[in-house]
């Protein structure tokens, strides 16, 4: 599936979707930012449910889309019941969770006017924001925004993206938080110079010594981690590269990312403590400067029970409380309402891939836990 | 110095060594390679000396065109004295050295037709070496050819592009050999994924392999190498190169010289043990492939005990004999002639930059040292 932010494709997309949205009862419309946003016929207080409908640039075709439909399929099937047909679900398809031009445009317009920064990203042909949202007809000024007296807080379901559930064999995952990301560039500053004439013990090797930092590392890290903490060395490069040149600088990105920021704490004193120790060490000097740094999301307790209760009762034995690996909109928006997330598993753990799926059968059954748990969720505020 | 092989710059200089040579008294002209061949009057038996007047794309102003002008200046000086006058110097500038199209280009021309290989070789900006003549006006059916009758060897000076005599405060080294060159291309195939989602103990993390590799390398190196072995990862590459995504590969060349077939015999096993090593091991898969394969060229022993008995008495205590790290003309021409060479120290080793320097008392002194060599050499031959 190949359905960037503001492409043909996903525009369309978002068209259907908004006329689905209509045909089940909901006052629906695509809004200055993309977001199609379905808000139910009853009075608050409500839940949003939804995902994103855009796609990483060779998708798979659930990643976002099956969470959207959840929301559309709660909001239309909790109007269809009688018994239901009084809760409020305004179901949700946000833009560019994927980043195309900005990662969870959509979501940070909800809850507030998108930044200059925001408006100024590029997608990868240059095109920025605020080009894209002229070109597609949108102006930011006509954004569908949180109503803090109707939205008592967000749901979302995606695919795991990872191979947790399927190898322990479970159905659901009640996302207990959103791991944090760190990322760490290293450098290396040696001497470039001649491959053959320049004698072993007058090297000052940038590409040894990041070999030596790549592998060393390793251990250390382990250490301290936690039990699902991730390390990845995704970026490395020598210059200037030629087999005949000793490179005269390296450099590479430690990203790592865990629940917990003290164990996020312990991963970065570990990388900065091996660049202190190489650089004192020499000969080839060591520097790091911080990337991205983003703080673990913990979802909302209250939301996360009652997630978790309908799972007990639906799919008893077969779920787990786990933390998302992966980025999700909730990043933003659980600074203004309770969010919760509910995962269900990915074949083979594959997804940002035309590979990537799911048994029906968990499609369905997460879905249903879904719609239970949004149901309690509602019927506790009203009958509160 | 810019001077590449057939820029107008390279064809300009040709053409006023030309002129020099014949005011020298010598039959000079550009031969269908742009060779430029200044050739005694005197009958055989004749030396050859001379080096490369082409240069690295941002070359030194010494590399090549230092032994170029030694050639010229011999010739010369030879034939303005009486006592030498009937000495026979055959005074060259080869084309290409450095590669610019394919290396040693000139020197391949003079010991026998260029091969279509060598004359479909192309530079950085597509033009081949056919087409490079064309422009030039060059024909390779007018070349300038190797007289078995009459050229008894071949001497050439050139500056050490190392640091080597400049630290043992030498004035002059003997070259006993150019090193063999082997090159070795290792690649890692792993299995690319998620940086969040993808469990440490599921990862095939071909980045973690390419520099664990690059570390353990390094030790049992050292255990085989000779005293003035090098070897050098000059490129390595992870792909795709994202910070969130785990390398699916990854690649990294090894280059080893050696003055010694027998050593890089041992390195060549090292590297190949240790691939073995890690590709059993796994996770991820570890493969080789051969590249350059340069064999050591030994210089000619009587030639060299000229040029060493010569250093003796001119530069007493002040020579050594050594190995060349860098290429040249004489692995060509080796396997057609004999031939020597003589290095003069190089500030700071350095060469292949515009830094490149001797100094002027170095470069008149080595001059001096292999113009009386070849007088040696030429006396011995018509004594005989």
């Amino acid at each position: 599936v190949v359905r960037p932010t503001f492409s043909d494709a996903d525009m369309d997309a978002r068209q259907w979707l908004c006329d689905r949205m209509l045909e089940a009862g909901l006052d629906a419309a695509i809004d200055g930012a993309a977001n199609v946003v379905g808000r139910s016929p009853n009075t608050g207080p409500a839940l949003i449910i939804g995902s994103h409908s855009d796609t990483q640039p060779n998708g798979g075709w659930l990643d976002g889309a099956m969470g959207v439909i959840y929301g559309l399929e709660i909001a239309r099937s909790l109007l269809e019941d009688a018994d239901t047909a009084q809760l409020a679900v305004d179901a949700v398809a946000w833009s560019d969770e994927e980043g195309t031009y900005t990662s969870c445009l959509g979501a940070s317009s909800f809850v507030g006017p998108l930044s200059t920064t925001q408006l100024q990203a590029t997608n990868a042909h240059g095109e920025s924001v605020s080009q894209a949202l002229e070109r597609t007809g949108l102006s930011d000024r006509d954004r569908i925004t949180f109503e803090p007296d109707r939205h008592i807080g967000y749901l979302e379901a995606h695919i795991e993206q990872g191979p947790h559930l399927e190898t322990a064999g479970l159905k659901v995952g009640v996302v207990t938080s959103i791991v944090g990301i760190r990322s760490l560039a290293v450098s290396f500053t040696g001497e470039q110079n001649h491959a053959g004439t320049t004698p072993m013990a007058a090297r000052k090797d940038a590409a040894v010594a990041m070999f030596e930092f790549g592998f060393l590392l390793q251990e250390p890290m382990r250490a301290v981690a936690g039990p699902t903490s991730v390390w990845t060395i995704g970026v490395a490069e020598v210059r200037p590269g030629a087999q005949s040149i000793i490179p005269g600088s390296a450099h590479l990105v430690v990203q790592f990312r865990d629940p917990e920021e003290t164990t996020l704490e312990r991963m970065d004193q570990v990388v900065r403590s091996l660049v202190d120790d190489m650089d004192r060490r020499g000969p080839v000097s060591v520097t790091i400067a911080a990337g991205e740094r983003i703080s673990p999301t913990v979802m909302d307790t209250t939301l996360q029970e009652f997630v978790a209760a309908t799972a007990g009762k639906l799919v008893p034995g077969q779920w787990a409380r786990m933390p998302s690996a992966a980025g999700h909109d909730p990043m933003v928006l659980s600074h203004h309402m309770p969010c919760a997330m509910l995962f269900i598993p990915s074949i083979g753990g594959i997804s940002h891939d035309f590979a990537e799926d799911s048994h029906e059968a968990d499609i369905v059954t997460g879905c249903h836990v879904l719609a239970n748990a949004a149901a309690s969720i509602l019927r506790s505020q009203t009958s509160g």
